[in-house]
């Protein structure tokens, strides 16, 4: 793990991404002006020609919050901001059951939720766009959960999957892949835990070998490592070979190899770039406990967890690993190509991975990193007003902002930073069973944001499985109006 | 505090108000269909003739959830959630300082948020719709902290201030007071903690006493011991006795005095009921930590804590109190008769507060009250379109929701409840810095919905002193569309 030391982190200083400046006690962007009819003037409900989804993992209002005021300050805005429509998603996921019907489980993990909005139906924990029989692998298991990513190639459109985790993990996998346990994302992985869903077996195969089956046009994002796994127990063909022969025949490894395609006339595109997820843009820093501060006597705040002094390094990631905001950009580049149009989906991924390790520059560094990737797609939105952007999180986390004096009770682990307001924030993270252990998930609803045509449907509170609705382009109403729909209540 | 018997919980659940049933795969509302022309159709630039403002106090997305959940189920509707437009607020505070510019304090408390929407203005901790200068009672402190309420009464319209808190509380006080500290209720208090801000010493007097000088129509809540305080150290004159010498002449004390209530032509309104806060709708219910329960052998987690088996009372509040329903209720009756409008602020105000003293159903039964009184305005809404309904909290608060099966580390508070689905759900509670001691604040950004005229103000992220110019009746646009606004970026 990468330490910021007191002088990298002066030295951050010194460049002046840290100044020292007041809010002003009124800060209103347009004082008592009506903006009704700017809001009016965004409502389109033509069918879309190119859809870019992107999913902040793990990225609930606590997370949005805390990106903001550490990177834009108090009165500064997101990406994310700029959107003119806003929504809640409730994103519970199903408790294993005979069925027809499943007791909920309201906090569930990343494979179910991606599963929602992937094909508009719910799942148990674990399972990627398959259904929820407790028997495994019954006839028509599948039925039903067709993607919205498969629906749009078969329309098509062109597609594409980027994420900074392994591309085999779950989010990813959601459009692309059809299995029982999200661990099974490598042949030797499938072998492993899902032993009847193995290509040998007669099943779909393992995550990767699913996605060389898709025929997506551009794939980018870590996992090296589930690719180079033999297709066969113990022979010399990898996933890598077996997408090759797909049509996968552009696999660039770095930044550089991935500045250098320029075309999908030469083969789809599996840029893979790091063996597991690809790393952070902010160097970690561990929030910790006041007892494990305590018991810890060379334990050095400035550094070690933060102080209202301490700012985040944000020059963690090696330069021959692209940025989030360069992979999409190169997707849109390539996809947008196509004359029926695109389906896009982007993962900031460790958002979720770094507020699990309470790591709280690296879970904020990947949120900002992903708003910086929407203003690419903002960008090509404006040149483009035909394209739907979806911006949405696929479950709630841990970390919460709590009064800058307050020290929480325990094992709750929390840290200090100096946001560009030259304030301090206090970061706690306080779901784990015990000290270093992973913090949990949590069952908030999570935002969701939409501009372009038919973006007004994610307006209100909606189902994280009306977001495949949107997805795939919306038809006319049926002539009801807000009031009157049908399944509010129960 | 009154705690559930396992009979009284078990009766409950014969009653009916448990069901365990479950939810379905897919439970989209409308399948498909576009509602892109059902937004559009909400949209108007009128200027709202009423204006209704509900303020959940600490209902940040994470309470608002559990309460969905435990009282609607899963795939269930709050009457929130009807409403058409959703934005985010951000309610960072000031820090104390020389001005004219302040450091940001991200997390605050409810008295300069009320100043917030109130005024839109910010200031500091503690401090009621004053300035945030550190020399208190300077000439002018109180310049440009004009309040919507006083606005729309200076412009003929019929006023209300509804809470659950005393009504000197501070949220209550936000459109109704100027004083330094929220503390200064009363007369005694004022003469305890705010000596120069008094009567006596030339100031404005107590939260009490300047509510009475304002002369809002109708003013419902808590808080009688404040109003009985002396005006004068020793004397016999209360804060009532003012009142009604100030044309409070109608002072209801119980639920049936309210309901005889029927015209503001007898006088105003000032009706408290308790004298502290209100009593919640559901009785108690507290979280306890892992360690906690350890040392307690003879804890019951049927009845102490919660077990996947418990379910809230929800018959706490004796009859001679009304709910917040009844006095939306009323209030809305007695002000709706004014040709020129009326503008009412409605606060649900024990979710913070039991959210501060990890009650879990306390929490959730005010959730769920404020809830239904939105549903009383909303009713009220249909029939009278002109009128403008705005809801949102002051900031967000400590309660989350984690797996059902994960027992957080150590001193962190925890309950588990079973909901309207018949399925677990677990709340954990982990700001406080020790066993039983209250939990904080915390600075995610918070919901705010609205319907009615000009509603579309509220969209997307805003700042919470928008709110004030919403609450005001918005100018015509200048003009500008949605990406061209001025304000975003620093």
């Amino acid at each position: 793990m990468v330490r910021p030391t007191t002088r990298s982190v002066l030295a951050l200083c010194a460049a002046g991404a840290v100044a020292a400046t007041g809010v002003a006690v009124a800060t209103n962007y347009d004082y008592g002006r009506d903006r009704s009819d700017a809001l009016r003037a965004e409502i389109s409900s033509r069918t879309p020609k190119n859809v870019i989804l992107f999913v902040g993992d793990g990225m609930g209002d606590s997370e949005v919050t805390l990106a903001r005021y550490y990177a834009k300050g108090a009165a500064g805005r997101l990406n994310m901001d700029r959107l003119p429509f806003r929504g809640s998603s409730i994103h519970y996921v199903l408790s294993p059951g005979p069925g027809p019907d499943y007791a909920p489980n309201y906090v569930g993990d990343s494979a179910p939720t991606a599963t929602a909005w992937s094909t508009g139906k719910r799942t148990v924990d674990g399972r990627l766009s398959q259904g929820p029989s407790s028997a495994l692998n019954v006839p028509g298991s599948n039925d039903g959960y067709r993607t919205f990513m498969e629906i749009a190639r078969d329309r098509g459109k062109a597609t594409g999957n980027v994420s900074t985790a392994e591309i085999t993990d779950a989010t990813p996998a959601g459009p692309s892949a059809h299995i029982s346990q999200r661990a099974c994302q490598g042949p030797n992985d499938a072998r492993k835990t899902c032993p009847s869903e193995t290509k040998e077996s007669g099943g779909l195969g393992s995550i990767a070998e699913q996605q060389a089956d898709q025929g997506f046009d551009v794939v980018l994002g870590g996992g090296r490592a589930r690719y180079a796994q033999p297709l066969l127990a113990g022979g010399t063909t990898t996933v890598f070979d077996y997408a090759r022969a797909k049509g996968y025949t552009q696999q660039p490894a770095t930044a550089d190899d991935l500045a250098n395609v320029t075309s999908l006339r030469n083969g789809k595109v599996l840029g893979l770039f790091t063996n597991s997820n690809m790393t952070t843009e902010y160097a970690p820093l561990q929030a910790r406990s006041k007892t494990w501060q305590d018991a810890n006597p060379g334990f050095d705040p400035q550094k070690d967890a933060g102080s209202p002094e301490t700012s985040c390094v944000q020059t963690n990631r090696p330069a021959n690993e692209p940025s989030l905001s360069m992979m999409t950009s190169k997707a849109i580049q390539l996809l947008s190509r196509n004359r029926n149009g695109f389906v896009l989906q982007v993962e900031g991924a460790s958002i979720d991975k770094r507020d699990h390790a309470a790591d709280v520059c690296g879970q904020i560094g990947e949120t900002v990193a992903m708003d910086d990737a929407l203003g690419v797609a903002l960008a090509y939105q404006r040149r483009n007003p035909d394209t739907l952007i979806i911006v949405t999180a696929d479950h709630a986390h841990t970390s919460q902002m709590i009064n800058a004096g307050q020290v929480p009770a325990s094992l709750a682990a929390f840290a200090t930073l100096k946001t560009v307001d030259g304030a301090p924030i206090r970061v706690m993270y306080g779901t784990a069973t015990e000290e270093g252990a992973s913090h949990g998930h949590t069952g908030a609803q999570v935002p969701v944001w939409a501009i372009g045509p038919q973006a007004a449907n994610i307006q209100g509170t909606i189902d994280q499985t009306d977001i495949f609705g949107v997805l795939n382009g919306l038809r006319p109403a049926r002539g009801h109006g807000w009031w009157t729909r049908p399944a509010y209540g129960k």
